[in-house]
């Protein structure tokens, strides 16, 4: 049974048999625009989207693609998310993926689409179709650094990963790229990530996996509480690695799933730090909470005040804001037994200000880069943690410069 | 049967029989602080109370007093919540009233405190006790522009209301003010706000008649989604007037429903208006939702969207953005119905882009100081209305200045 696993250079085509690639189609602008993710044999596919109700027209391609469990491809764009398109856009995101097949010498029903962007334009398909037919020219196996960077929106550094580990032996890796904080042309801070693996997986295993993980790296981040048309993560694995296919009783199957799980952990907090306007990365921790249910959601609701954010962004230690918060967060909480800490010095304990702590101490914690909330409820044994960043002048700036 | 009313100046003072007053005592800074209100007899008394779950200690004693049905008085401080102050905290707003009871020669049970300011400070209560010494002196049947100052924390103009009509023939006036939008000394924009008059009513009718008045105004508005430990909101009724009592089959009560109703919407209006760096004030209705509870929500997820009140700070008609938080408020939607509207302008019809409104039409309703975004969802008859400003520059500064 392997033990550990290193972290390697570059992303998504770190695995073996994975090419990628990245070109401008002039969507918005002259930077790059349209990514391009391809396994050179077909690869087990697993996905989590979106639990918005108005769900883009590529969201709902992809999540078809998913339930085959079988893909080839990943054709993506950012500049418009094909959202609030009517049936135009399932069209459109239909003729994306029957032109990249068509580039590729593909079937259609291997490529996922995505897009991200402006919400309700429609597609510009003339130039979306020369993009798909640059792109698939444009693909190479060192090709993860442009596509991480094509699916960038407001975005200020991409974000990849790569990971090398052992599995029956062999060397598997597996990469991951993402994009999400906001939009140049803003929408909202649609969230995309994608991982690859070289691994052979089997199907069911890799989904129930990538779900567990998803919910709990991606779906713990939170910088503005307002949830994309498309969110979107997938994951490719197409066993190039030769390893017998992984699945829970496999004896590697562990260390693999806690590998993915750090890649998927550290591409979400690479988008945490992204924020729009963050200044902080803030870990918001709930314990002793009736459930894990009601302590996410009283780390949401903490995570999710402006004024608690505000007060974040301005080092101010008005842990009062956060006791409002879990006040307000619809969890059973006892105001006598309520305890708050800011990394490691107690602000509240048995519902009240905490008499060995003085301010200064307090104040310092927030003026670090990184620290952690911690709210102990002392109720029961439910815990949850969610990370969130401060909300800046340079949030209001970016979502309210005048761009449509 | 009476047909309408008028306004008048003034505000909790207009009805005969009440008096108020304003002190400094020093809780913070040198701005009055402390407020008194008093009825020249008992008056029926109605509340209705924040629902956080840490409610402040002087929440708990109100909701003791209006359980009785009667008052006489209340006294209100700014500049500390009297909130995580644990058992002492309880200890304080019972000596508070009992203090109040001693200077006006009443009994305790009808003095009903509120407290509005910084969390988790205890009542400096030597200052506290001399200011309820000094504004005993100090009430004046014309007190009540006085207390409407001393209510205030960061907000910037006081609000108050008083409107006169006919009940029984005989002349009745009601009276109101508010505070509300956030703290010098930023906490929460806890949220206070009484109405007086020298109607007789019922008492179990004022209750309902309370509430149901304060779900429709009050509880309609949201600058930023936090919910106050102190919200409150007190009516007393002091029968001056020397009309039969009010109660649903008084030829006058639906005139004088109406007129309290009027009475909360307006002062809801200006707490709204006076929203910690408001710039605008937006009427957000949802109808054709499937219930009037989903509408509720649907409306509620708009106005608290980071992203769209930073859209209309920034004058953006970025539609997107109203649709992305609609898909995500957990309401039943169709994709291909939804509708939305700013002002008279059609933005989205069937669930896309509306091709019979341009850009710059959209831009100019966003312009405006005031203007209403409507989404039907053309699914049922649910419909429900909030109000709420957008997010500017101003919102971070207030609420990240450091001030603790």
């Amino acid at each position: 049974m392997g033990t550990a696993w290193t972290t390697s250079d570059g992303g998504v085509t770190a695995p073996v048999g994975f090419e990628a690639g990245a070109v401008n189609c002039g969507i918005r602008s002259e930077k790059p625009d349209v990514a391009l993710l391809l396994s050179d044999r077909d690869a087990v596919l697993a996905g989590t989207f979106t639990s918005n109700r108005l769900a883009a027209a590529p969201v709902a391609l992809c999540r078809e693609r998913v339930a085959t469990g079988v893909g080839r491809a990943v054709i993506i764009n950012s500049g418009n998310a094909n959202a609030a398109t009517g049936a135009q856009g399932r069209v459109d995101a239909d003729r994306m993926a029957q032109l990249t097949a068509e580039a590729l010498g593909l079937a259609p029903g291997g490529v996922c689409v995505c897009s991200t962007g402006t919400i309700g334009v429609p597609m510009p398909m003339d130039k979306v179709e020369a993009g798909i037919k640059d792109v698939a020219g444009a693909l190479s196996p060192d090709g993860g650094a442009a596509a991480a960077r094509a699916i960038m929106t407001t975005d200020l550094v991409p974000k990849e990963i790569a990971l090398e580990l052992e599995i029956d032996g062999k060397p598997v890796r597996i990469g991951g790229m993402a994009k999400g904080s906001g939009m140049i042309d803003p929408n909202m801070a649609t969230m995309l990530a994608y991982v690859t693996t070289d691994a052979a997986v089997e199907g069911a295993a890799l989904q129930d996996m990538l779900r567990d993980a998803v919910q709990d790296s991606f779906n713990r981040i939170t910088v503005d509480g307002d949830e994309s048309t498309n969110d979107t993560v997938l994951m490719l694995a197409n066993g190039a690695a030769g390893n017998t296919p992984l699945q829970p009783d496999h004896a590697d199957w562990s260390l693999f799933v806690q590998a993915v799980r750090d890649v998927c952990g550290q591409l979400a907090r690479m988008i945490v730090k992204d924020g729009e306007g963050a200044t902080k990365f803030v870990t918001v921790t709930v314990r002793g909470a009736k459930n894990d249910a009601e302590a996410r959601q009283a780390a949401r609701a903490i995570a999710n005040s402006m004024l608690v954010k505000t007060s974040w962004f301005g080092c101010d230690p008005n842990w009062g804001r956060i006791y409002d918060a879990v006040g307000y967060a619809g969890v059973k909480v006892d105001a006598d037994t309520i305890e708050i800490k800011l990394d490691d010095f107690v602000a509240v304990s048995n519902g009240t200000v905490a008499g060995q702590t003085d301010l200064k101490s307090l104040e310092a914690v927030l003026q670090q880069d990184e620290f952690t909330v911690l709210v102990d409820l002392h109720l029961g044994n439910g815990r949850d943690t969610v990370y969130t960043c401060d909300c800046s002048y340079d949030y209001v700036r970016i979502n309210s410069e005048y761009t449509t």
